[in-house]
């Protein structure tokens, strides 16, 4: 008994994208000015995204059509396979359907093209010449260098920088694509250099990437800022991961019980997540649980505070309402850097909030065998963020088996580990530790969180 | 105007391989025991092979059907894309099309699982507990690891030691499918030992890591040895690419002019061509130009001789005909390790001989700049092996634009560079140098040649 895949023709994909701010119960809180403390206005917005994407980020609209030039480089690696995992679930002798949707085949490797695509073209639209950006495990740096070469813009990539020196050959598959990467903090910015004043060892964090990288945006008129997660534009992007495997599903007769996603800005559980949570707020399928992971090391949901806080460390960015462990918080370098943020994805916080998921903390410890166990039976070598869905649908199938139930997992496998081998070679010489913090240490820094409405 | 990618469905994925056997004008010559210089017999083989295996080596048949265990995991990722790459064209403002066969969506990024595959497959069948088999770059490698998984088959990969060293997240990706990896020349091996006790510090090569992993398989009733390239069944496996563009081909109404593909020990270029040679062969149809491309450093097709000779270092082998640099040539360690490889496929040295592919030595560097060109209009990283089939396609392009005709160009892009980063970076850097033989060198490795019929 062999995988199945479930392939779409491409006159099935989807024509828009699905925003589920139109079917929620409460609206997602407004986006704060960090200055008035009054919700920002489109103009608050204008010097890092073109109006394309602040519409879009404030859209009440159900359906946001994909332009034809998206949709023409989509169709490069899209629609992407949904696979049937039978030999993982032999391996685990488990009574439950496994589905997992690879985003791994698209160029950059990650469901993040989903995004960069589209943001290049909107900012090529409006005439910028150049995106700067963070990353962190590289993924959204890549995919924005290949968008970026595509569209013919300039990019800068503000590379964290324990990332930079643990992943040279993620800064080279950037460089390979004409990006500019720059280990951040760095000098290059009034918000890197004030860190390395204090802080000259700093490794750096996702949070002080971002400051970076807006403060360069600010400072120059044809220079724009593009995030690879957390925003609502983002989140809508990624929504054709979701819509498809929808569209997939109907050729294998299942409905998932249980969807599960990795979460570290929310934008890969977003993505396939949300077009299923709108069938269930509107009523057409109810009884689907809903799991977001996340690691341990960076527990943003399972112990961050839902509050006011700023999406960076230098304070530029508008205050957002969201999880939060604290915009000073520094996550260990544990190998899943693009979980490594503070903060998560307001639209993905406020669902949360309303009880619609299930949140859950996994150690990269159970992550890593988790990966290794799905790369022996299925061949597809997981991303270490992705390891953390890996984990969380083996253990729902360890559990019907031992219920006896045969329930229907789905998982998004976002992308896949090529460039993440230094963590696989550490973890198989048992090198890796876990690590978890205190509730002081969690305490400390959150104490700094801003005063807000 | 973007890039296009033709699909098939399952169902039109070819149910049999081609062996081009059936359709020489005359037979490629035998196969030699290297004791007493006659054609080998089945009995010869069977330490190395299953039966099955055996039986395809020799067979003249012209279809030969693909067990459904096989088409089952072929399924995966197969059929695999084939583009028109209308941005390449673009940026290099040619009027000629240019169509890529993709096979880097394969789990182990290459074209190696069309083989690895059914020879884990056969063997499995026969009984066998364990493969052993050699890697240079780690292509080949990678997927027998990843079909021992699949299969429950033990696996130990005798690993070229430059590469080895050079590339340790190789390794790591085939430890990953439980594989067990040696630097090669080992002291595992009597044929390693005594590479090892001339050259103390020999960096190994293929033809020496060969020559161990059949030393294993001979010394073992439970055992039995794979080889990722050169032999007739091999290139038979790999025809499924080639079948598979035939029909896309269909879908776009252009029919190619120029076929190309890299050559290692041929069978990624066996594999797009021969279904399309095998049709100029019947007569359905002419004028189609056959390209193969190999590394100026190792130039076995266009520098090497036409003889007998053995396979590996240890002469372990029977003889085969084939184009050959002598079984004592150790090429430099340039970054094409797929490609370092003394001899060349004995089907495709005889069709060469033939006079029915013209035949090519590309330098690494202008190698590498047509792969990042590729890279920056494609959107996919190409494995520096590939890059010789891409390099030979802009050049073809060039001439096209020159010469103002609009001809059609198909090549086999044969996998992605992930793994490959280390080189990238060194291109980028401009650390890499070409290097090439001098005829004295050449003649030297030449003299040693087996003297046979």
């Amino acid at each position: 008994m062999d995988s199945i895949k479930y392939t779409l023709s491409e006159n099935q994909m989807p024509r828009f994208w699905y925003n589920i701010q139109a079917d929620l119960p409460e609206p997602v809180p407004s986006v704060l000015h960090p200055g008035t403390l009054e919700p920002i206005t489109v103009a608050d917005l204008e010097p890092l995204f073109p109006t394309q994407l602040i519409s879009q980020e404030v859209s009440q609209e159900r359906w946001i059509e994909i332009p034809d030039e998206v949709q023409s480089i989509y169709r490069q690696w899209r629609p992407t396979p949904l696979y049937r995992a039978r030999r993982l679930e032999k391996a685990l002798d488990t009574p439950a359907k496994i589905y997992y949707k690879y985003e791994g085949v698209s160029p950059a490797g990650s469901h993040k093209p989903n995004t960069a695509i589209p943001q290049a073209y909107y900012n090529k639209l409006a005439g910028v010449k150049r995106l700067t950006t963070e990353t962190g495990a590289g993924q959204w740096g890549s995919s924005l260098s290949l968008a970026g070469a595509f569209f013919g813009l300039e990019i800068v990539v503000f590379m964290v920088k324990v990332s930079y020196h643990q992943k040279p050959y993620r800064r080279a598959f950037m460089e390979a694509y004409g990006a500019r990467v720059v280990a951040s903090p760095s000098n290059e910015t009034e918000a890197g250099r004030s860190i390395l004043k204090k802080y000259p060892d700093s490794t750096g964090s996702l949070g002080i990437a971002i400051g970076e990288a807006v403060e360069v945006a600010i400072a120059d008129d044809q220079t724009k800022y593009a995030l690879g997660s957390v925003l609502n534009h983002v989140l809508l992007h990624q929504t054709v991961i979701g819509q498809e495997t929808l569209a997939q599903l109907e050729l294998t007769g299942d409905y998932p019980d249980i969807i599960i996603g990795c979460t570290g800005g929310g934008s890969n559980f977003a993505g396939i997540a949300f077009p299923f949570l709108g069938a269930k707020l509107r009523g057409e399928q109810n009884n689907v649980k809903f799991v977001a992971v996340e690691p341990a090391a960076c527990p943003t949901l399972t112990k961050g505070k839902y509050a006011y806080d700023f999406g960076d460390t230098a304070h530029l960015t508008p205050l957002v309402k969201m999880h939060t462990l604290g915009s000073s918080f520094v996550p260990q370098g544990f190998h899943a850097g693009g979980l490594r943020y503070h903060g998560m994805a307001p639209l993905l916080s406020h669902i949360v909030e309303l009880g619609m998921i299930e949140c859950r903390a996994e150690t990269q410890l159970g992550c890593f065998a988790a990966g290794l166990t799905f790369a022996r039976a299925e061949g597809i070598l997981p991303a270490p963020e992705a390891n953390h869905a890996v984990k969380a649908a083996i253990d729902e199938a360890l559990r019907c088996k031992e219920e006896g139930v045969s329930q229907t997992i789905l998982f998004n496998l976002c992308g896949h580990g090529h460039f993440d081998m230094q963590a696989y070679m550490d973890y198989q010489a048992g090198l890796l530790r876990d690590t978890e913090y205190s509730a002081e240490e969690l305490e400390m820094a959150l104490s700094g969180l801003p005063v807000s409405r």
